[in-house]
């Protein structure tokens, strides 16, 4: 990293993919790291990511990054749902971003910049 | 990317942050996208993820990519978390790799590599 | 309760929770009904709940059971995920309406009613 | 029933539903419990529960009830998904018992018992 560089900027998906690797095999977790463990985890991480926002109007929840101790939170759980993410694609050798570049791509068709109503699925 | 690229190599997440958010924005879904939403939507991505291995073994669950339409199923819930992610990351304005890096540095102390038992938090 | 009762009235947990496991027997669905995966589907089902309401303001929200399609899908994943839920204290031998009153008596306790703020845990 | 009865085996979900209900009025809770929050908030509790799992192979979940501190873990997160199920039924006016049952009836139609396969939905 440069001094000058944004901080995180020079980070990568692939660079963050082998050190949780490298993290969960120096402790021996391997054999936890099912495929089906590593998303009912995501799904937990991602449930502690909604808990801080349950019980908070729109406006409010636009908010949360101005309080010091919520944003932390965020970017913890944020950090935590993109950890067991990369893990999940790692054993499953899925490559998320051309996952997501692909959807993007199905998407521009499906839903033409034109029309209405909402959804990404 | 180059004809040579391995497919998605060099594919970023601010590139496909900015284009999810130019898809958004050309739809006028910015009013859906508060961080509340976002947040529930990514939750509810990772429940259909956990869908598709919900009755498997361990075993079963680490041979999905073999079967074509499940290993599609997986790339598209993997699509939609990622997706959901990081548009909530941009209204937030968070910095999901750098959030991650943090995080892994903070484990590394806390989880010594000789350690056992198994926990990511 | 009169003859006249409004239909569901009479019905009890103990009975739809024997009817759930008769079912469950007469398929051999037993070695898919593991805790473990029935609290994944029982979050499965609270996240396809979720869904229904996840792009909607509070006020939308409140209108949902006056569109017939949206009531009938409410009232259906609320049908899964009290399946999932007594199918998950059967396999474990929970009394989960014990468990409830145990915890609003404990609650009553945590937060007396004069409080501020707000949290059921 | 008699007075030898187990416990909590005359607790029924009315009067839980009207406990749940008594309890949010007297802390002035009502204009957090959207149908919205409440259906998130279940979720939450849900992956707090599949949290207790997620590691575990399928025969250690089973056995989850004979490690005290465990057990109280399970049977408090029944409550809290519970209790967000009924606020959210109460709210909504349905009837979750009778919903439950006529879903069982779709069932045992589109799921004769000679069947192969598995699933609820």
């Amino acid at each position: 990293m440069t001094p000058t560089a944004t901080p995180g900027s020079d980070l990568t998906v692939a660079q963050l993919q082998r050190r949780l690797a490298e993290f969960a095999a120096a402790r021996d977790w391997g054999r936890y790291h099912t495929p089906k463990n590593l998303a009912a985890a995501l799904s937990v991480e991602a449930g502690e990511l909604v808990e801080i926002f349950q019980w908070l109007t729109p406006e409010e929840s636009a908010r949360v990054m101005s309080h010091p101790g919520t944003a932390h939170r965020v970017e913890d759980e944020v950090a935590d749902v993109l950890a067991y993410l990369l893990q999940f694609c790692e054993v499953l050798g899925v490559d998320a971003l051309q996952a997501l570049s692909s959807k993007i791509e199905r998407n521009e068709k499906r839903f033409p910049s034109t029309g209405s109503g909402h959804s990404m699925e």
